[in-house]
């Protein structure tokens, strides 16, 4: 890496927890600037605008949280044991930042405004609940999930109970919805179970 | 009411949607100016400040979705009837304004933020999960629901999991996530039930 490409990098990583915190509005250039202690002039040397550098961020937290949630789940033998590693990832790490899961954050930040943000939204959406799917579907091939369950119907509803465990916990302040939650997913996968 | 009263009601009223759809930070006094066609002394003669015009709407948004969700409960009969209810309405009309669940919204907005807001936001679900769990310890003592169900644990469950997929299905633009994890909450009702 070359020293401006360090730096760019630097600014990345300081802005991402920000944006994750504040939200696209409410995280401002001069926030950006008081984290990285650069001028104005030495961030948007790397980056076009304010729009670019949220994107560039949010590219970086995608990327840190699916190896925070995806990690060593190669190593694991079978698919019900993989869903069961990727839930008990999420109730023991939610998030890999400050200020919660960033997908979560960004859709609901996004929703109604910025396009370019929720486009990157949707596809990392998109690509997790693939790939969970995808795990029900090796599942269904081993004969360790049900042929009648719909691995796009049980890979959204894992993603949706967690993340909206994970907005209850982080008013609550504690894992008791997540806990919650687990143990509910647990009864499902039961019934879904060969 | 007098006139003034209207005038604060209406204020209120437009500025519910606006906080909802573009977050406390995203929604400026000019936006409201906007929508309401008054001057910003004619707005802060009602308010002391944003965050307390902020605070009344999100209370009018609060009282607006608990209608919407609980409304017409009383006349069904039996827990698991009234549990489908719920659930059934919630994937036919997740908000009553623009902009998605504003309880969700506010909780993702004020997790780091605004103290008022986040108060309000909590109390608001808390108050929705007793609801929920009441209905499934009623159902405990009607002998519909199983007496080894915990009815915080169930109640967790499916608002987490409505409104993790209401996340989900604003960010796809349809509701196909809702649809799956209503399937999937039959099938969890299905196991609680007796």
């Amino acid at each position: 890496m070359t020293k401006g490409e360090e730096t760019r990098q630097r600014i990345v990583e300081l802005a991402a927890p920000l944006f994750n915190q504040r939200g696209y509005a409410g995280c401002s250039v001069a926030d950006i600037m008081e984290a990285t202690g650069l001028e104005k002039g030495g961030i948007y040397r790397y980056f076009e605008s304010k729009e670019d550098l949220a994107a560039e961020a949010f590219k970086f937290s995608v990327a840190e949280i699916r190896k925070l949630r995806t990690d060593d789940l190669d190593s694991i033998p079978g698919a019900v044991a993989k869903l069961r590693f990727i839930m008990d990832r999420f109730v023991s790490e939610p998030s890999p930042m400050q200020g919660g899961c960033p997908l979560m954050n960004t859709a609901i930040d996004a929703d109604d405004g910025n396009a370019a943000l929720r486009g990157l939204v949707r596809d990392a959406f998109v690509d997790w609940r693939r790939r969970v799917a995808a795990i029900v579907r090796q599942g269904i091939r081993d004969g360790d999930i049900n042929k009648s369950t719909d691995p796009a119907e049980l890979a959204d509803t894992i993603i949706a109970t967690l993340e909206g465990a994970l907005m209850l916990a982080r008013l609550d302040g504690n894992k008791r919805a997540l806990k919650h939650v687990r143990q509910s997913m647990e009864l499902l996968l039961t019934a879904h179970s060969v």
